[in-house]
Parts: structure tokens; sequence; C-alpha cells
């Protein structure tokens, strides 16, 4: 875990937005009644660049909405492919009857500025704090600001995961560029 | 277009999310004005599974922002590799002086519901209606509903355009299963 700790750098807020338009799954560490829990969560959007304000739903039906309704304060943290299995195994647990840090092997560490942990095993650790909870009650739709970016510089091309539906991924491929001024 | 329009054949609503969920880059095709156009995003996420919901940013300094607000239409059209280059050209001009359809070699084609244009170069073509403006003053964010949906079921692993930032795409890439009760 020292070796992960140490490799991991402070990513300016301007550029989270390339984390997450692609649209890779995530877990979302949160931590309720002093507990940590991870979900796996594809559900999420960015809405504004910077700060950067993202969008995510989590339904009331998952152990984690009520955790992240009281604190107010979640972490982001993106896996790559080779944490398959444990993104499926939170997905298909719930934290109401589960340590899902223990039974998967993650690893929750302190972050800077929220209570829930980031996962060690995560190339990238985004801390959020909620800032609008209007859209809950009809679309279970958090509105989260990230405050604090976290990521692995090793890891040039993550190999992040992207649900196509019952557990099957696409497992992100090679890079294309094409001339653009589209941020 | 022949070929492409007879390849072409209604999705259940229930298996929308499939396509939407793994965060590929979509031309939403808009008919402002009697006259259609396209722009390039990828802030998108599911909301609901059926009837298929999905919140998108569609900012008011895009010429789509006025069509998609009066005519409360749109088409969801999701390309792949091949129309990168369209991809970032649509993203790179402005609809309110190209014709983008003919500037990028895009044929439109009708839809079923709404008078939005399909995209006959475009493996999946999701007809949506406007079913929320609530979120659109603050964050620009559209909740569509998606009515009818088309694919191309010739394109068994379509090669997605996931969007990394300046004009970076992540090409989807080859799958993974692993046992799941996630939808």
């Amino acid at each position: 875990m020292r070796r992960r700790a140490t490799a991991r750098k402070a990513l300016p807020l301007a550029k989270v937005y390339g984390l997450l338009e692609p649209g890779p799954v995530v877990l979302l560490s949160t931590l309720g009644a002093g507990r940590p829990n991870a979900m796996a969560m594809s559900w999420h959007t960015m809405l504004e660049f910077e700060p950067p304000l993202v969008g995510c739903v989590v339904s009331d039906r998952n152990h984690s909405f009520a955790a992240l309704k009281s604190t107010r304060e979640c972490v982001l943290c993106i896996p790559t492919a080779r944490l398959a299995k444990q993104v499926v195994g939170c997905g298909n647990t719930s934290g109401a009857r589960t340590d899902k840090f223990a039974k998967f092997g993650l690893t929750p560490q302190p972050a800077r500025l929220v209570r829930a942990p980031l996962i060690a095993e995560c190339y990238a650790n985004l801390e959020c704090r909620v800032a609008d909870t209007r859209m809950v009650r009809k679309y279970c739709l958090f509105v989260l600001e990230v405050v604090q970016a976290w990521i692995d510089p090793r890891v040039k091309r993550p190999r992040t995961l992207h649900h196509l539906g019952w557990g099957e991924f696409m497992i992100a491929g090679r890079h294309l560029r094409v001339p653009s001024r589209m941020r």
C-alpha cells in the first residue's frame, strides 16, 4: 500500500472532467455511521468543468443513499479492469449486511477534505461534497462538487470499465486524436 | 443508404440503457426552424431504466439549445470510430453558420415519432422527447425520454468513441464478462 500512497498525486480540478466524461464505472465510497461502504455506479455525468460538478444517480434502494444524504460527502473512486471482480462484488452485495472493503480486499485510505475514504486500489479518487439535492426526490440525482482529485501518475492509459449490463463490460481500448478545439 | 435503412431494427426500450451507460459520445440531432442540426455531446447519464430517461447537458451557448428547448424533441445518434472526424467537425462548428449534415456528409433520415432526424451513418438512433426542463436554468440539464430506439443489428461490438478532452478519444475495446445480478 505504501507504494500506491507514494504514487498518488493531486490532479488540478480543471482536469477532472477528462476522467469522468468517457463514462467509466466508478466506486462511490461513503462513510455512514462510522463504517466505510462502496457501491458500483455508472449513472453519472459531468455538469460543469470548474468547479467540477458531477450529477450521479444513487437509488434510494442502495445502502449508500442514506450515508450520502446525511453526510453529504463521498469519494468517486475509478477502478481499472483488474478490479472487475471487486466492482461486480460491490454491485451485488449490500453495505447493510457486508463490509465490502474487507470482503473484496479494498483498502480504505484517509481523504484530505472529506471523511469518506479513498480506495487505494483505484487509479483515481475524487473527493466530493454534495452540492445540490433538489433532484434527489424525483430522480435520485445528486449534484456533487469535486473538491480534491487524486491520480496515480504511473497509469497513463487506464483500462477503465464501462458497463453494458448484467456484468458485461467494455474495457477502454486504444486512443485516437483528431485536431479539435472542443474542451 | 438503402442498405443502412434496411438494416435498422427497433430495439426494446428496456435495452436502451446498455447503449448509453458505457458513456459514448453521441450526436444530438435537432430540427429547429426547419433545419436539421447535430452537436457532439458527452455529458449525459441514464436516469431511469424504463421508460428510459436520460439527463443531458446542452449548453445555452450551443445553437442546439434553442431548438431543443422550443421543439422539445431530439435524436441521440451514436457514432462509431469511423465517424470520429465528423464528430469533431460537429463539435467545432456552429449550426448557426453551418449546415453540418451537408458539410460533414451526414445523412438525415425521418424518425418515427419525432421530427428531428436520425443520422443514417450512426449505428444507433434514439428518438427522444424532452420530459423535464426544471434543471435547464441552473445546469443546462435536460431530461429526455427515449420513445423509440433503433439499432443496426449488424454491429455487434460497436467501436464507440469516448471523449477524453481536446479531440482525444478512447475507442471501445474488448469485452469482459463477470457473473453478476446487476442490471
